[in-house]
């Protein structure tokens, strides 16, 4: 479990750092003529965040890097129990250290780190949605993540190995669609590594990006476990 | 057929809330200094709909999510008949849902949906092209979408498992083309969707996006069988 | 062969309707608050088609697409020297039908073509770069070109299946990197179907098109041959 | 060796005048109504050097295209350590020769090559970030990135043939991240590459872009070694 909880903290250290990251540093750069990375940028570097934890430490931990993926699984029975609570633990603790050294190189050109990259509804929406649009965009968005990363590791396929492609660009698909909606989570560590450093509302909201990306995982899980599943598994199959 | 009846509405639904679903949230976003993801952005959404739904769930339904192509697939003998309609009705109950689910978040911030993602030409066009462009545009389009899908996806080739990755991204490049054109359809199930939410001049458009990549995909179908085939197939050895 | 010139045919086809159609209908889209697809979208547009041929139809006759990449493989000992003129026919005639119909869906709205999308130096350069300038860019991209092709097709590897992955992106970066000199060639295919159209200074500047990438893709596959090179390979041995 | 000191001499030539050229010719390209690649374009671009090299010449030297790399490989344990020099003065060699080609083409319209694509902080960092701030991003950037290199790279895995997908993509992502700190290195033969044609404050502050990349690389290449490696390796195992 070692080796898989320092896997899970770096991986989602490299999700936050690159994905907050670049929001935070290159969304926006506006030095003329230099044009920014925008939104495209941005979706693009989340996912491949993914990605490439995917096929660099995906055979030791699996590469959840999300408390919700995590949760997720395991309600569709593809993770046991066990594995839950140190999993969060690693990914929570890996956020909160990327935002950190995000937070180091963020503020040394001098400015403040303002709404970092916080998820937000209502007024702290980036186009202003309000609180029933923001939970409705995050539970279906993480429930068809679910659908997503149950289906491409089903174990007995040759299609097996472009899992982290298809994870790592369906996170970049998800930011496509639902940056202005939230700022996208679909991922309680993220979010929470963003509000510990922003506080004040930030913090008052990061419940519902706690709540409803582990709400839709688990309805998720349930419903590719009991629909979609070809073959019956064992937890204990699931990594090498 | 249950099973693929819901692989087939789950991946409509995922086809049109990501796609559509870009186009309308975060295409044009333009709360400054943000960037919105533009026709790049859109593009990549429509092909990673596909790219991921072919990689989580192809191996139950095919992932065609459109019903030109499981006409086009039907028409060059790879799709039994009695698979089509079943098929197209799940794509098309898929697609309302999608747009449902997108309509619900969309007017979370008071925003009328005006257009929608819907498909038009003449007055209704991006790029004001007339009848016979569009009429071309969407049936040349979706002609080579079916020529490729077949190339890909014969049975006997190591690089088979690459399919979903290049059918998603001719979908991508299908849109970089055209969406000034037509909004890009090639799929008549996506502009059903968008037409029963906007109504009015969506709906007497919608024709044209219902025939034109059905008859393009039809040729497509006949063209690949009788030219480029490679090996006699059975439409049962198809999935498996 | 036949089969092999339909192929090349519809390739080539496919990548100047895809290619040069998304630089005219897309790129510079302007119908507020849209915003085109730039350069990025353009470059992507090109690799797209070579990818999705190359996975579709590439089992049939290489998917080349272009009359210096055949060239070039027979340079470095891959092609027979009979297969370079039906390719080189097949290719220039697929392009012309492919800017064919790009005429007729670009004139659609009212629009002249203006400069297509042409290939030039000098004034006619995006850039305004000279001959000089503009015959090292095609020369050069042309030859990394080649030198890609060469290393990513070698028969003995398991890599092989990314062939059409690494092939096209090279076209994509090939473009990020040039189109501003010359619009980017490389492809002598490409730029005869746009002059073709253009008449005038495009048909005096469309040597260059042909020269440069010729060249460059022959002292590209010298170089492979010599240097770079695994094993000996027959020229039969390389298609199914 | 002559043949694997080619490889990375094309390699990084290929590096420097795509990424880098990409950076000088299009990045900023304004020639209304076109829409230049920004820096999403040029994170691409940086990116798919890498992969397309490691696709075609990955099997010949590996692809590292960086001294960094090759000694972070060697702190890791998977490069023997006669190999550094000769691959170090290959990858600088090869890094001027490409700078020495984008000299020519991009003075090629006349225009001063300014501070080309050289990395810089403090006043000649795009965003203006102080010197600790470019030499903790530089450090942590080129850290995962070894860590990534070393973990898709395992031996025995199914996926090791979407390294070169991964790595490059990698690239891409740390681009996107940091262009607006540094410029972005994590290579110190590109950062030499522009340095050598800058002069001036280019080669004052190219330390920073020499050492933090190669320290980050040596403690990711330990970490990796003692922390996350699945198997004992030989160096001798490494290439074909």
């Amino acid at each position: 479990m070692k080796k898989k909880f320092v896997a899970e903290f770096i991986g989602t250290f490299w999700l936050v750092l690159g994905g907050c990251g670049s929001a935070v540093l290159a969304a926006n750069f506006t030095s003329e003529p230099f044009i920014g990375i925008g939104l495209v940028g941005v979706s693009l570097a989340f996912g491949l965040t993914v990605l490439t934890i995917a096929y660099a430490l995906g055979r030791i931990s699996g590469a959840h890097l999300n408390p919700a993926v995590t949760i997720g699984l395991w309600a569709g029975g593809r993770v046991e129990a066990a594995t839950v609570l140190p999993y969060v633990i690693a990914q929570v603790l890996g956020g909160i250290a990327g935002a950190g050294v995000l937070y180091v190189i963020a503020t040394g050109n001098g400015s403040a780190i303002g709404g970092f990259a916080a998820n937000g509804y209502g007024e702290h929406s980036p186009g202003g949605y309000d609180m029933t649009a923001a939970f409705v965009s995050e539970f279906v968005m993480t429930f068809m993540f679910i659908i997503i990363i149950f289906g491409v590791t089903e174990k007995d396929r040759a299609r097996e190995a472009f899992a982290g492609l298809a994870i790592g660009l369906a996170l970049t698909l998800i930011h496509l669609i639902s940056i202005p909606v939230t700022n996208t989570s679909v991922n309680p560590a993220r979010s929470i590594s963003q509000a510990v450093f922003v506080q004040g509302w930030a913090l008052e909201q990061v419940w519902l990006f706690i709540a409803a990306p582990i709400l839709g995982a688990i309805a998720g899980g349930i419903v590719y476990k009991n629909v979609l599943r070809k073959t019956e598994f064992l937890p204990e199959d699931r990594h090498e």
